[in-house]
């Protein structure tokens, strides 16, 4: 990118990249390199921090291969993480993909320094995206007790004003972080006026938080770019 | 209001005012003078449209005062309402709060003028209101063969895209209509910046459509004078 696209108070600040090592998606058949085993899952992390990641966003699979929400691989993939990559921040995902109701936030007396929240429902390709209000409450309140920082997966505006209501109400423990979600289909698309219209509601409305923006799929360069460029932080 | 609030291009156009005379929710209890019966509904109505109502925004109930939807009453409803108030555009609830899964559109046959359709998922105050993908096509697809316009309701700012896109798509039956739903816990709040943001997308992306808005609950009053003023249509 251009330096000088970016706005002068974007030069200097720090971007902080964030890899999605496996998700919950893809398969070894969609892509052979793709780490499924905690032990890829190291490694790969390890090669991701080397080449500038801090937050490490982390799915575990089954032995199958499919997404799950097993504590015990939550475990051995933390100790991993700590033994190869020191310092890295280590973030889990509690989404609907990997497992249904209270069995989603199993792994947070684990004790991440971070883990993703959903603050609303959407849909997805085929289906709802369930997150009970309810369940949102009891997942934050795992989160405050055991102190993990969460990073609010946004999938529609809506959800963004959520996520500044809930921190303001002491709901969420820790510093504002968001990320803003887009290129789901049947959720928000990939959308430059609705990317700008997000960041100019968050910065004003949460100055002290932080937001990152994701693309899934074809859109994600596209919305890296744009992040970086917005002086936001960005997820691969 | 003010004359002097109003947008120049607004003075003169009209304003279609839409009565949701029942609703879903509200019971006897809250208000005895709600209409739950055919009856009361139609004479609820016709004092409606005699205030100035175009569209009757419809929803029955059963014989205990429960959301339902019963076609049979619909039937009732949608014949005393083309005596009792000839001209009145009839648009049925295919809510998720009278029925599940494809039972939200067994009325649909009846041919009313209209019918409300969701285009997302999203929460509500304690649950989440489930709208699959595969639900929507079908009530869509409902739609097109009884020639019923739907009102899109949007009750975030993904929704409306995906009702232009759907529109585009040629998926959605007539002129477009999409309602911006505000004011409900855990969906989207009564906002002035949201709205002036859906106002301002949609009116650029879909000039030939038209959008109203309807405040739930207390900020009703507050959502019907921001659409008048900006020129759009708007639910009491
Ligand atoms: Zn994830
Ligand atoms: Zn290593
Ligand atoms: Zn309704
Ligand atoms: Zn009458």
């Amino acid at each position: 990118m251009d330096q000088r696209d970016k706005k002068p108070e974007v030069a200097g600040k720090p971007c902080i990249l964030c890899c999605a090592i496996t998700g919950s998606v893809p398969t070894k058949d969609n892509n052979p390199a793709l780490p499924v085993t905690v032990a890829e899952q190291i490694e790969s992390s390890h090669a991701a921090v080397e080449a500038g990641a801090s937050i490490i966003h982390a799915h575990v699979r089954d032995d199958a291969g499919r997404p799950c929400s097993d504590p015990d691989r939550f475990a051995l993939l933390q100790d991993g993480l700590r033994r190869h990559c020191p310092g890295v921040i280590v973030q889990f995902s509690t989404g609907g993909r990997s497992g249904a109701g209270q069995a989603r936030g199993g792994m947070l007396p684990l004790r991440p320094d971070m883990a993703s929240l959903a603050v609303g429902s959407n849909n997805f390709p085929t289906r709802v995206y369930e997150n009970p209000p309810e369940l949102i409450d009891w997942l934050a309140a795992e989160m405050r007790a055991y102190e993990i920082v969460p990073e609010v997966e946004a999938f529609d505006l809506s959800h963004i004003l959520q996520a500044i209501a809930r921190h303001k109400a002491g709901d969420l423990f820790g510093k504002l972080y968001v990320q803003f979600v887009m290129g789901v289909k049947n959720a928000m698309p990939v959308d430059r006026d609705v990317f700008d219209t997000y960041v100019r509601l968050f910065e004003a409305r949460a100055p002290e938080g932080n937001w990152c923006a994701a693309g899934v799929g074809a859109g994600q360069l596209t919305v890296n770019e744009w992040a970086i460029a917005a002086g936001g932080h960005t997820r691969a």
